[in-house]
């Protein structure tokens, strides 16, 4: 085991700083190229912290998907934010709130959240949600008519500020290398096109924003869209990795978990460090659900994937890694194995954005 | 939409007081009837509050699955703590200071163990875990001969004041139905019979410690074993019900998740309540995974299933319920879905013990 790790007694999170910053490096280069805005989507991270190394809060957009988190990043001094996910008429106070601290943006998938809008006292940027194939929420951008009608309803509301469309084509995940990530990429991009074709707002008065980590990672045109709003890419993840997003070495977060038991009969050791640590996401490998890959420790971090080691099974603070009988004989009890999550979103939220950070 | 819900404004554990402690005083009842004694799992509801309702914490012996649950109920007032993982020595310190608070019990599934508990400088109970065939961790029932040499050798540490067996037969879980739940059970126990009878070491010395929900909720004798430790069944969940372990009415915690968006031409609706809410722990009913069931809204909580309506996917913040277009119809944005968890250990720990309790 690592100096570096002798300390910790439990699971815990660890962020290598040098490789995040070169993810937030590469994906504002990205944004240069294509001349587009980047709006970082800060759920994955949750952490003021981290935030900081985007750029500084006063000029950083960013995106949120909760009251809770807009209002934990206005606090600590950003000042445009938007709320993407679709807006709960529930929320009006919190809303009007959040529009009197900072640049709000709120979303919007159907008409009847233009009353909550009407009621909020405050000036908002307002996008409305579209669906190019994600099926997740949004209107359908085959409704160009009613999407066009929308437009011009919400513009006629004083309290809009900014008009913007809004998509994200989450069906990238499904990707699997550039080609199958270009296809999702295109289809979503034609879609756009073909409705801002057929709408007579004026496209100059709206902002569109688009992204999702695999597109963003992997391509460099962004044609139609002003803004991209990748989020999961300061930390990337195994499913980032399986898609073809990003490599390896560009992984910037991982668990470190204490061994609790070692069974080299049967190919298995057990970690403390369970489905509320990694959450229940996976990936699929061989038919198998995988919900992290072990990585070798060096002196600094960790390098590369350990052939053959890989996280099987998910109880709540329990996690059961299978790995080949001559790694598990060099393994005492307590020694810390670096454990890449499938999905590093779901780990920082469980981990309440809580973190050890390598420099 | 009740009137009970109207201020709730985002994703939020609702646990009903009354069915949790006809839950609480049922297992009591089976304990009692049954001659063990009850030491019930706190790692499902992590809540100061929520203990209290199990009697006097200097009188309950609980079981707790982390260092840091362990620390917070020591501080609230709870005597008898067993952490029902196997120890770290990474985490000795740790383990000293609860030592010297509580009464603590540390559970070793190594010879290795062994110096952790020499260096603790205070007294602990000690359990051995034993595996009669989960295969997640513990020593196989089928090492009588080194179960004996380790209980002896940990008899003759100072340190050890009681000495136990702990068991968990937690493919409990992959059950349906009473018979299923007998037939784990049985074998289970048989096998802790077997090797009972192959120690040396005196019987009447040990403590035997075993439990999980659905044996404890469906068995009614525990042969062989002086305590149960069965957690979930305070609150119970989808995934209980799937096994049989409880019926819908017996359901103590839901979540109380806002409508964001309606679409009746897919059959579906989206509600704010994602993966870091709910977990991504699942059913398979029909070979499709089901996240939660949606419950029929009453004046003090909720009822029976809403047929029809499942969570059937999750993002970070977006669930997605699969919903009669009828049902639709009548639901407006902003109005509070009851979705009773796969898992609700998992949906308690994710809120960090936090809920509304319904009285």
């Amino acid at each position: 085991m690592t100096p570096l790790f002798s300390a910790i007694t439990g699971p815990t999170v660890v962020v290598d700083r040098r490789k995040a910053s070169a993810n937030i490096a590469a994906m504002r280069a990205t944004a240069d190229a294509a001349n587009v805005r980047l709006r970082p989507h800060f759920k994955t991270h949750q952490s003021v912290t981290i935030g900081g190394w985007f750029g500084d809060p006063a000029e950083t957009a960013i995106a949120v998907s909760s009251v809770g988190m807009a209002q934990r990043f206005a606090k600590a001094g950003w000042h445009d934010i938007l709320l993407a996910i679709p807006l709960n008429p529930g929320a009006l106070y919190d809303y009007r709130q959040l529009a009197n601290q900072v640049r709000l943006g709120l979303t919007l998938e159907h008409e009847d959240g233009l009353a909550t809008i009407a009621a909020l006292q405050a000036p908002v940027d307002l996008y409305i949600e579209l669906d190019a194939g994600y099926r997740r929420t949004g209107l359908s951008v085959s409704q160009a008519a009613r999407i066009d009608a929308l437009l011009h309803q919400a513009q006629a509301l004083p309290n809009v500020r900014q008009l913007g469309l809004l998509l994200h084509a989450g069906n990238s995940y499904n990707s699997r290398g550039d080609d199958a990530i270009a296809a999702v990429h295109d289809q979503s991009l034609n879609a756009l096109a073909s409705l801002l074709s057929q709408l007579r707002f004026d496209r100059s008065q709206l902002r569109v924003s688009v992204g999702d980590t695999p597109t963003c990672s992997r391509m460099t045109s962004f044609r139609g869209a002003d803004e991209i709003r990748p989020g999961n890419y300061v930390f990337y993840d195994l499913m980032q990795q399986r898609i073809g997003a990003c490599d390896w070495s560009q992984i910037a977060l991982a668990l470190a978990c204490p061994v609790i038991a070692r069974y080299p009969e049967r190919g298995e050791v057990v970690v403390h460090g369970g489905a509320v640590h990694f959450s229940k996401d996976y990936v699929l490998i061989d038919q198998q659900p995988i919900y992290g890959q072990v990585m070798q420790t060096s002196s600094d971090g960790w390098s590369e994937p350990l052939a053959g080691a890989q996280l099987i099974g998910l109880s709540q603070e329990h996690g059961k890694i299978r790995m080949p009988a001559a790694q598990i004989a060099q393994l005492q009890l307590g020694d810390v194995l670096m454990i890449v999550p499938a999905h590093s979103c779901l780990v920082m939220d469980a981990s309440q954005g809580r973190c050890d950070i390598l420099t």
